[in-house]
């Protein structure tokens, strides 16, 4: 049992599609999972002072975890060239380095108060990985005919499966890169092991306008179109990007009641344009947000997410009323519990205990009240100001562990630099 | 004398006009200006291991600090509508609530790294707030007949000029709300003063279409033409948000030679559509960056400034190197400071030595090397890892008055809190 005490606010989704603020509050916790919210009081069990903001953990629904090797490292591309130069690095990437891009990236992660991702990599084993950091990992190698024989990555997929039984905090998920990068074949069997195994789809789709015309070319239809036809799009499906959709894609999408996945940030520097359609598809799919790598979207801080669909949308729609900071809040925590089929996301009883305390403290937020905090931490946090992660009742970031995490963070750093220097000079 | 001694990294811009990377380098400070930078050594001097990365102080270039006390508050509305609450709040400020705003701006700034902000409110004697922390501040009192009449404006500003004197931090500006807020007359006397007293004109304009079909109603001119017709456009004019100009404009705008400051967040927050034109603008004006006020932005963090004129150029023109992040460093940095007419925002010698000194062992930023440091700077960090701000060669934020800080920040919030809970009460 764990006592959160007196945090100055608890911010959270509710069940019925609001967000609620409680003040002066507190969260029990017992085994994993939230027991008690408010004005709880337990005698003989942990205490954790709170102090600050607490809010639910949030989602990454989609990044590329190990490209932290590639922060920064290749700008001013649109997607496609950005893609020739990563994958000619890529294909010479030896597994050491892509677990400590992996490594980084979960320290990352769980310091920025990310208390979920949904990866897509070749991630050799890192299940060892996930379980000393403690962070909730999907994840799953990636169907890609351009880099690997499908037979091999069922083969690698099947492993994973079979080790990662047991452990509650990595989960397997069919990560297939497009449909642009893989034949009809490879869609075929995919979508028969979607079948037999139940797993979670998890696709980059629609991104681009060259992937469009490519897709119609190929097959006289648009991407999302293609997935239905190959049993690809239903309810466990998780879509990414989709800035290119028609309307009659986005009823598929409706329909299905698949899950929709931003990256504002990756698609506004890869200058991707189109339209991510938020209002549309929030009228029925589960609509969340993801960093993208961080060799396109620099970051794994969901903050600047959030705040940036915000501004995206309303820039686009040229309306301030386009997107709130309550739905950008919801889409972060609550639908990427729901993107993978977690009950988490919300600090209400029954609920998994993954939560973030925030400093409340620093000017860069402050006045701080009951007025504007759910706007301030949408709009003005950024994972900086993340003073404790905890994932299942535990902590796994805090005052406890932040020297050790930065000592790792120099010694991965020191080594991938090295690493990257080599890979530049030996093309 | 001040050695910096060892930093990772110096980063400055160059005079002309690239980007440079300097590896284990030290700088030399000399009585508030750079006297050496790279390989220098000094004995008897006064020394701070920089160990970080160096980077020029950033400028901000259009905010208005005080309104640190309605961050988060009023939310999506468009820029009249917004106003409309926000001005009814602000009709009923106190003089101390605006001190008590500005100083918490101040604070901000500081540390995130700005180390020089160009400021519009009707700021009561703030001289004192300025000297205290060290921030260099542009300011004035404002000319919006809507407030005050403008004899009134231009008796506070001649006292500004007389009670600023012998004060190196602080320097009055002509600050004119806009064209539409004013009428004729009060042009004619604001070009008069801009001609009598020779300082700098700062002013917001063409933010949105409203604006502009109500000038062209009134005038039969568009925004930037009635400026020029009123002699208000010249190279010590600063522009703030033209998002909607037309080319013909654009071209006063060049030949002018004026300064144009771009506010991405506020601008995308509000909806004013629209679309700054960096690159017709960066072929002859002063093109930098600014936060807005905290009331739209959410923030006086410049890193966010940067990061989003970069993503919001390429979303804008679908092209991927329509902005580069050394463009944006350079405009956050030393076109800030030519703005207002400084010799500052390059770490080279003869310049004022107002430098950022950023933390190098945040996951967030690494891996960081050679290779990434620019983009990582521009994309990666936030001013939350900023861990010294050095202005007029003096440290005014570091780790010897980081808690100090946070304690005023905490009395200052309670109070704006209390503050702002009777505006809403009572209006």
């Amino acid at each position: 049992m764990l006592l959160l005490r007196n945090c100055r606010y608890v911010i959270t989704p509710t069940e019925d599609g609001g967000v609620k603020v409680m003040e002066n509050a507190s969260v029990l916790i017992n085994n994993g999972v939230i027991e008690g919210v408010g004005d709880v009081k337990a005698s003989g069990v942990d205490v954790i002072e709170c102090e600050g903001v607490a809010i639910p953990g949030l989602f990454n629904a989609h990044t590329h975890l190990a490209m932290t090797m590639f922060r920064g490292l290749v700008d001013g591309l649109e997607l496609q060239d950005w893609l020739k130069v990563i994958w000619g690095m890529e294909r010479r990437l030896t597994e050491e380095a892509v677990l400590m891009g992996f490594e980084l990236g979960l320290i990352e992660s769980l310091m920025s108060g990310v208390t979920g991702v949904l990866d897509m990599y070749f991630n050799p084993n890192v299940i060892n990985l996930v379980e000393k950091y403690g962070v909730r990992v999907f994840e799953g190698p990636t169907f890609i005919d351009e880099f690997e024989n499908p037979r091999l990555t069922e083969n690698r997929l099947r492993n994973l499966i079979a080790e990662s039984q047991g452990h509650s905090l990595i989960k397997p998920v069919l990560n297939l890169h497009s449909v642009y990068a893989n034949s009809e074949d490879t869609l075929t069997r995919v979508s028969e092991l979607k079948e037999e195994l139940g797993l979670r789809l998890h696709t980059h789709v629609s991104e681009t306008r060259w992937e469009v015309y490519r897709i119609r070319d190929r097959y006289g239809a648009y991407p999302v179109e293609v997935l239905d036809k190959f049993k690809l799009l239903d309810s466990k499906s998780i879509l990414v990007h989709l800035g290119w959709v028609t309307n009659w894609e986005i009823e598929l999408i409706l329909r299905s009641q698949a899950t929709a996945v931003h990256c504002p940030s990756s698609n506004m520097k890869l200058a991707t344009a189109g339209f991510f359609p938020i209002r549309e598809l929030m009228k029925g799919s589960n609509v969340t947000l993801g960093t993208d790598g961080p060799g396109t979207g620099d970051s794994l801080d969901l903050f600047k997410e959030m705040r940036l669909a915000v501004l995206l949308q309303r820039n686009n729609y040229w309306d301030a009323s386009a997107l709130t900071a309550e739905d950008a809040l919801i889409m972060a925590t609550r639908n990427g519990y729901r993107a993978v089929g977690l009950k988490g996301g919300l600090i209400e009883p029954g609920y998994l205990a993954d939560i973030v305390i925030l400093n409340h403290e620093d000017p860069k937020v402050n006045p701080l009240n009951k007025h504007n905090i759910i706007k301030n931490i949408v709009y003005s946090y950024t994972g900086s100001m993340v003073k404790m992660s905890i994932i299942n009742g535990k902590p796994v970031y805090g005052p406890h562990n932040r020297i050790k995490l930065i000592k790792r963070t120099k010694e991965l750093s020191q080594k991938l630099s090295n690493y990257i220097e080599k890979l530049l000079n030996n093309h």
